[in-house]
């Protein structure tokens, strides 16, 4: 066992100028797009090769250094903070598109690809990667939280796109998960494992994922509802009748007025649904035509249908940016995130329920929800400051949660579980958690791997 | 910890005359559809409830004996032999349905039911469970080897249909994994690990499956090629193209050959693709014109169109004998299964290998494969009691795993490790292995569940 300076010290030999212990540097690296309270890492390594990130995992381990992997720093439940120092382990200098193989429809990519950089790539392919979490998130990061977005109720999450992983285990082991064939039977799916792992079992230093045919014609839509129940309604009866929906999106009226407020658009003050359809021409208008009458038999109206690229990319646009268009609606709120996700049967009742107890708040809560997933957030808006509102938002986030459990659903449907979840996680899994507990014991077994989050006992 | 002796007593206390330790149905629990010798257990339990499965596996951990799942039998690896005794739980008397949900979509079962009991106790809700191994293989068993099928190119293997689990631990205790919300993002994927995990890290004792809308329309069609190569460029560009088909079926000559035998077909002497289209009747009619256009640029010729739902039943009733169908053209054979899946822009090469070097072996081994998952099963047929043709069958599959591996690819698409293929699982999986064998030394320390399949040093 070296000490932390010695391991700081070898660290700095491998990599120069690429481990960096300045104070700015560790503080960026110490905060979360989370309500979290910073916690900076003894330094932040910058590797450039897998077998660079295998040696600082061997170097920290030797000295019992936490190590922490960092995609874009977008993750919502402090997953990349570092509660016990540590080193930071940021992938930025590992961001290349690796090969692209469009006969077997794969890519392999770095860790540090972003979402959106991926898509800048493959754009010549007639291929893309659907996986739209919002944020610009790194492939890496959206791999461990198992991310998904607006577009899984047709693509799947990050679950369903992963075929394979190089990992780096907490001992320094290099290992592949996987292969570029589409199925396998070969014993466990250490894949999925990892996926969603969030970071403590290993780091991952490479992803091949599924990558899917760019639909020949793309239409977008959105619809106004009498009520929740309407919209809901609507979005059973379309999965049911076989409608392959690309996305379908709920927004609530105050998120509606936010959107008319700053982006001059004129939508009613109702509740929505946002569409999206993807397919041939033909099969697209058959889409479109069968959607409407089933919207029409639940109250919805006013359809604007936005058939030219720029207006649909506007208006998901507007769907991405909702976060930041609400906070600015909202000056000198301390934002609370919230993610659950329940049977699409009880999808209505837990959105009532939550914009019910909202309104009795007083403190405001826009709602969004990814309604084909059943998942939906509210964002809830005490002010700065104010502890007392503070405590009611924390209050209105954990009975979200135990609503989210009360109705055979999950506390997270895509954020994770970091730091902010891992209150909830005996009441969701009961004992599974303990069995959680002991793959992370049996793999990490000094507990080095982003500890303080996700696990029992952390 | 107890004797054997007593433990057996013990379980005959709990269950009666469900516990059998007649020689018969040991006989019968100690054989496989695979070219295994039989291994059959000490005795066989036939639980009915979750809480005797937990009160079963005490009583084996009590006094070191192995407890090995029973499903419909029907594995091709040996996953349900009991190399070292021990007690077989045979789940017949746990087949219920428990619940359907349509509006979720969803459905719980027992592990006992099988596929086609499931499907038909959904028939008149509008909806079906679609994977499709061929065999009439119980759901437990189907979810335990990661089972596939002609359909897994539209609807994904039990990986993408399994929701959640009841699982009995190897210390008694019962856990739940997963929900009914249609995704989660709350820590390890343990659905995902025991998908796959053949018995070897618990008992599943109840199933939560994804069901999916019975289709407005559904064709379905064969057509011949001149070459191999031909019929793979055709499903690539298909499949690129984003036509969704639900079955994209390979057949080489020699198995069209035994269909125009067993069944009176007039195929012609060469390989064919078997297919199914489904969607609203529009879009299946646009995605069969679309599939033979590709079709004939490639070669294919030659159409069949099946229309009628009794000709598409015969169709695929044909291709799930195929098995049968083969084995009754060749009397006195010794069968050896094979099963391996490669990425799709290296699978001509990996078939047409196989087809030359089985050809110049003297042995028959007609091919048939789910060619839009890149996975294809010779069928190697020695001669019963001929030691040099079954040495040189067993080369043939050994090369078709080195094969697999060197194209990219993995030893089982969907059969499974068992006994057959742990052999291979180094080559595959190197290290990964060994974090396989950690996981199951966490959960099962004693070792007990299913020995001697899948894990290294078993």
């Amino acid at each position: 066992m070296t000490t932390k300076d010695d391991a700081l010290e070898a660290l700095s030999a491998l990599l120069g100028e690429r481990l960096n212990r300045s104070q700015s540097d560790r503080d960026l690296h110490g905060r979360s797009e989370g309500h979290f309270q910073d916690m900076p890492p003894d330094a932040v390594a910058y590797p450039e090769t897998t077998a660079e990130v295998a040696e600082i995992v061997k170097i920290c381990r030797s000295a019992g250094l936490p190590i922490i992997g960092w995609g874009a720093g977008t993750s919502l439940e402090g997953h990349a903070l570092a509660p016990r120092g540590g080193v930071t382990v940021d992938f930025q200098r590992m961001a290349a598109v690796l090969e692209v193989v469009p006969e077997d429809m794969v890519v392999a990519v770095q860790p540090g690809v972003t979402r959106e950089a991926l898509n800048t790539e493959l754009r010549a392919t007639g291929l893309f990667f659907p996986i739209d979490p919002g944020a610009n998130a790194s492939l890496g990061g959206m791999a461990s939280t198992r991310a998904s977005g607006t577009t899984a109720v047709r693509y799947g999450t990050m679950k369903a796109n992963v075929l394979g992983l190089e990992v780096v285990l907490p001992d320094g082991r290099i290992i592949r998960t996987g292969t570029r064939a589409p199925k396998s039977s070969t014993g466990y799916d250490l894949t999925a494992l990892f996926v969603g792992s969030e970071g403590t079992l290993g780091l991952i230093t490479e992803l091949t994922l599924k990558l899917h045919g760019q639909p020949e014609a793309v239409r977008a839509a959105v619809c106004a509802f009498d009520t929740f129940q309407g919209a809901v309604d609507t979005v059973i009866a379309t999965i049911q009748s076989g409608i392959p929906m690309a996305r379908i999106e709920f927004v609530d009226a105050a998120s509606a007025a936010g959107f008319n407020k700053a982006a001059g658009t004129d939508w009613p003050d109702a509740p929505h649904l946002m569409l999206e359809f993807h397919g041939t021409e033909a099969g697209v208008a058959e889409q479109m035509e069968r959607f409407a009458e089933l919207a029409e038999d639940f109250g919805g109206q006013g359809f604007r249908w936005a058939e030219k690229a720029e207006d649909r990319n506007a208006l998901w646009a507007m769907r991405h940016n909702a976060y930041r268009t609400i906070l600015q609606a909202h000056p000198g709120s301390d934002p609370i995130t919230t993610d659950i996700c329940v049977p699409i049967s009880r999808l209505a009742e837990a959105v009532e329920e939550t914009a019910a107890e909202i309104a009795a708040s007083g403190i405001p809560g826009p709602i969004v929800g990814h309604v084909g997933d059943g998942n939906f957030h509210a964002l809830l808006l005490p002010q700065l400051g104010d502890a007392a509102q503070k405590e009611i938002a924390l209050r209105l986030s954990a009975n979200m949660a135990e609503r989210a459990l009360r109705l055979g659903g999950t506390v997270s449907g895509e954020h994770g579980i970091g730091m902010g979840k891992t209150k909830y996680m005996r009441a969701e899994h009961g004992d599974a958690w303990d069995v959680m507990g002991a793959i992370k014991a049996a793999i990490d077994p000094d507990g080095l791997m982003n500890p303080g989050k996700l696990l029992p006992g952390n």
